[in-house]
C-alpha cells in the first residue's frame, strides 16, 4: 500500500483527495472552487477528448465555438431553464479596472458598468439557440449537428476536485432537427455513444435510463443518463443526453419551413460529458496503491525500469530496454524508459503504481543473461517473466486483458451491490450500511421522490431503459407501481 | 469573381468581412465583440491546433489547464503587467442571480458580492506563477514546460472577426527554468516553432525579430515576434515568444535551490498564438473568388463533383467517383463526393472556390468514356484532364505544389512590398500610397518611435534577427543608427 495514501476503506473521501493530489492529477487553485488540472490529469482528459471527438465525428457531428458570455436576459427566455441555471453563476458587471487613487493596486472603474450583465456560461443552450435562429429557415438547413469543447462555470458552494468544481471542462452537443422523431433518435444515439465510451474505454459499466421529472435538465422534455457505481457504494452520473422538444426553439423563436411548406418550431437535443469523468475513473477503479487506469485511456501504457548495480550493467540493460521500447512503440503503445539515477527501483515501482500505469517491465542483469523481462500488471499486481523476444505479442494480449479485467471487476462489484428491495426498513438499512444500487418500486410522484430524498439522501438515479414491467408497491407510499427504478445516494 | 463578395481591391476591409461571413467561418454574436466560430472556421482551428500541439510535444511540452478567473490583486504584483493587462477586462463581481421582485426575469443578487473581484484571464502568467510557486523547490523540479489551450478575454473597443475580438481562443505556453540561458534558448526555440508553423503549414512567410521596448509584452524582458505582410500592405503579428526574466518569479516569490545549494529566482518564458491566425490565413492568400487554403490546413482537401444529365449517367459517374475518393483517402487525403441534386455543378464550383478547397475534381459522361477526370486547382484556377488511374499520384504531387505555390506567391508579394527607405518624405509617401514593409533606420528612442506612430500610424513591427549592422541616420530624428528596423502599419 502506498503509505502516503489514506486507506480507502477507512476514509474514502480522504483517500480520493490524497490520490488526486499525490498522483498529480489536479489541485485546488487560489480561486475558490476552481482547480488546476496538472499535466498528468490533463493527459487523461486529452485521451478522453480524442476518443469522444472521434465518436462524435463518426456519428456526423462537427465542432464549433460559441461565446463564453451570455446576456442575462437570455436566461429568462426559457421558463424552467432560468430556474435551473441562472442562480449560482459568475456575473460580469464591469469591463475596466483603473489605478486605485490611494495608490494600492487597481480597483473596478465604476464608470465602466455594463448596461446588461453577462453571465459566464453554465451551459450554452441559450446563446446557441439565439445563433441557430439566424441559421435555420428551411428543412434544408436541418439537421444541425454541432458539438463544442469548452469551459463552463457553476458557482458550487461545496467543491471537490474533478467531481464538483466551479469551473470545469466539458463538451456540449447541441443539435437541431426537423422532426420530433429525429431529435429523439439523436438523444438515444448520444446516450449510446456515452455508454459505449464509458464501458469500452473507461471500463466503467453503466446503467442507461430516463431521469425522473425532478432530476431532468432544466428545460428538457426528457433526460437520459448513464449511471455508474463507485467503490464506496455511491452512484455517479457519468453523462446525460437531453431531448429538449421545441422548448428552446420557442424561447428563441426558431421556426423553419418544413417539406410541406408549413412553418414549425425546430426540435432540439443537447448532451454533455465533463472532466468529472476523471473523478469517476479514479473512484471506480483505483485502490490503496493508487490509480488503476484502463490501458485505452492511460497516457503512459508501459514503463520500463532498469535494475542495476553499476554502469556496465546499466549499459547492457539500456540496450535491451530501448529495443523493447522501440518494438512496443512500433506496435502502437506509449512507452517510457525510466533510467533516472536519482531514484531507486523500489521508489519507481511505487510511483508508477500510484500513477496507474497498466504495465511495468523490469530488466535486471539476470534478465540480460537469460533473455527475459519481468512484467507486472497494475490491475492485479501479478508478475510474470517472459522471453524478451515475445514482449510485443505478450504485452499486446496483456493490454486487452487488463482493459477487460478492469471492466469485469467493476461489473462484478456493481452486480454484488445492486439489490432489489421491497420494504422501507430494508431500503433505509441498506443505504445506511452497504450503499450501492437499489432497484425498488416508486409510485411515480415527485412528492414521494422528494420525501425519500429528505429521509435517506437517496435519489432516483434513473428509470432504466431495460427495467421490465412488474406490478409492485411503492417502497415509501405503498401505492401501486408498474416498474422498479434505480435508487442510490450519489455524487 | 464570386459576385456576392465585395471586390478585394475596392474595399479590402469589406471584402475580408464578407468573406468570413460568406465562407461560413465566423459571425458576430449577440455579445458585443464576441464571435461565433462556425464549423468550417473551427475545422481550420482544429487543424492549426493539431499541428502546433504535435510540434509542442515534439519539443518536450505537456498540456495543462489553469483557472479562467484571476483574483484582482494578482495583477498588481507585477508592476508592468498590471499596466498592460489589468485595464480593459471582464470583471466578475457577483456570484448569484435572483428573481426580480417586480417579476421581470432575474437580477443580480446584491448580497452575493465577491470579497475580491475576479478578472477573466486576458493571459495567464499571474495565476500560473502563483501555482508554480508550490511546484518548484529545487533545480530538480525544473524545467517546467507547460502549454494551455484556452479562451481569453480582452475588452477591445473596436473588434473585427478573428483579428480582434473580446474573447478569443489561443494557446499559451508558460515555462520555468533554472538559468537565464535555458530560458532564452526556450524563447528562441518557440519563436522558431511558430515561424516553422507559419511558413510550412500556413504558407505564410514571416520575419522574425525583437520587439522594441514599447511594443514588448507587459512584464517581459524581451519579446520575439513573427511578422507577416497582408495583401493590403499592412503587417500582422502572427505569434510572440517572451523572455520574462525573473519578473514573475519575483512577483510571486518563486525561488529554487540551484545545483550549488544557492537560492535563486526562477527564469520564465511565455508564448502564444491565437485564432487571429485564421484572419492572417484569409488576408494573406484569399482572392476575389474566396478563400485559398494551403492544403496542409484545409479541412477538406479534395471535392469531387459529378456532371450528369440523367440518373443513368449519375450512377456510372458515382461508381468511378467513389473509387477515386477511396484511393485518395487511402493516400491520406480528406475528400468529399458532392452528389447533392439540389444544386447545379456551377453553383457547387463557385461554393468550393469560396471555401478555398485546394483541389476540385469534375467527372462527366465523357470522362467515363475516356477514363479521365478533370482537375482544377484553387490557387491558380487552372484546369487539367488526367487519366483516372493516375489520380492519386497526380494529386499527391499537385497538393505539394499548391502548398509551395501559395507560399511562393505570398513571398513574392512580400519581397515586392518590402522597401529600404532613407528619407522621411519617402517614408510618409510610401505608407500613404503603397503600404508594405519598410526597412528604415531608427535612433532607438521610444520618443521617436512614438512620434513616428503619431504622424504615420506606422509602428516598429520588429528589429529583424537578421538585420545586418549598417551605419545610418534615423528616418525621423536624423540621429545615428546602427541597423534598420521593420516599420509598417499593422492590424
Amino acid at each position: 500500500m502506498a503509505k502516503f495514501l489514506t486507506n480507502r476503506d477507512e476514509n474514502y473521501a480522504q483517500w480520493y483527495n490524497d490520490l488526486v493530489i499525490k498522483a498529480e492529477l489536479a489541485e485546488n487553485s487560489a480561486v475558490r472552487g476552481c482547480m488546476v488540472i496538472k499535466p498528468y490529469g490533463y493527459a487523461i482528459w486529452e485521451k478522453i477528448q480524442a476518443e469522444l471527438d472521434r465518436m462524435f465525428k463518426a456519428t456526423g457531428h462537427v465542432n464549433a465555438y460559441f461565446p463564453l458570455f451570455i446576456p442575462k436576459s437570455f436566461f429568462s427566455k426559457e421558463a424552467k431553464h432560468v430556474e435551473g441555471f441562472a442562480k449560482e453563476c459568475a456575473i460580469v458587471t464591469h469591463y475596466r479596472l483603473k489605478n486605485d487613487p490611494n495608490g494600492k493596486g487597481v480597483i473596478v472603474d465604476p464608470s465602466a458598468k455594463l448596461e446588461e450583465e453577462l453571465i459566464i456560461r453554465p451551459t450554452s443552450e441559450t446563446i446557441i439557440w439565439n445563433s441557430y435562429k439566424n441559421w435555420i429557415q428551411s428543412y434544408r438547413d436541418l439537421p444541425i449537428l454541432i458539438n463544442q469543447w469548452c469551459n463552463v462555470v457553476r458557482w458550487e458552494m461545496r467543491t471537490r476536485l474533478f467531481l464538483r468544481t466551479a469551473e470545469f471542462l466539458w463538451q456540449e452537443g447541441h443539435t437541431a432537427h426537423a422532426t420530433r422523431e429525429e431529435a429523439v433518435e439523436e438523444t438515444v444515439r448520444m446516450i449510446n455513444v456515452y455508454s459505449d465510451f464509458a464501458e469500452n474505454y473507461m471500463a466503467l459499466p453503466v446503467i442507461k435510463g430516463y431521469k425522473s421529472e425532478s432530476e431532468r435538465f432544466a428545460g428538457a422534455i426528457d433526460t437520459y443518463a448513464i449511471e455508474a457505481l463507485m467503490q464506496d457504494g455511491k452512484a455517479l452520473q457519468a453523462g446525460t443526453s437531453h431531448f429538449l422538444g421545441q422548448n428552446f426553439a420557442k424561447a428563441f423563436d426558431v421556426q423553419f419551413t418544413d417539406r410541406t411548406g408549413k412553418l414549425d418550431y425546430v426540435w432540439a437535443t443537447s448532451w454533455g460529458l465533463s472532466t468529472r469523468m476523471i473523478g469517476a475513473l479514479i473512484m471506480a477503479h483505483a485502490d490503496n496503491h493508487g490509480l488503476v487506469l484502463p490501458p485505452k485511456l492511460a497516457p503512459l501504457q508501459v514503463v520500463i525500469i532498469p535494475i542495476y548495480k553499476n554502469t556496465g550493467q546499466l549499459e547492457e540493460i539500456s540496450g535491451a530496454a530501448l529495443k523493447v521500447k522501440a518494438d512496443l512503440e512500433a506496435a502502437g503503445m506509449t512507452v517510457k524508459y525510466d533510467d533516472r539515477d536519482t531514484n531507486k527501483p523500489g521508489w519507481k515501482f511505487a510511483d508508477y503504481e500510484l500513477k496507474g500505469v497498466p504495465v511495468r517491465i523490469a530488466i535486471g542483469p539476470r534478465d540480460i543473461e537469460q533473455g527475459t523481462i519481468e512484467i507486472a500488471r497494475r490491475d492485479t499486481l501479478e508478475k510474470q517473466t517472459v522471453g524478451m523476444n515475445s514482449a510485443v505479442s505478450h504485452i499486446s494480449v496483456l493490454m486487452a486483458d487488463i482493459q477487460s479485467n478492469i471492466y469485469r471487476k467493476a461489473l462484478e462489484f456493481r452486480d454484488q451491490n445492486t439489490r432489489k428491495v421491497d420494504s422501507w426498513t430494508d431500503f433505509v438499512n441498506l443505504l445506511e450500511n452497504e450503499g450501492g444500487f437499489i432497484m425498488a418500486h416508486w409510485d411515480g410522484s415527485a412528492e414521494t421522490e422528494e420525501k425519500i430524498k429528505e429521509e435517506t439522501k437517496a435519489t432516483i438515479r434513473c428509470i432504466p431503459f431495460d427495467s421490465p414491467e412488474e406490478d409492485g408497491k411503492c417502497i415509501y407510499s405503498g401505492k401501486p407501481s408498474k416498474r422498479r427504478v434505480l435508487f442510490a445516494r450519489s455524487y
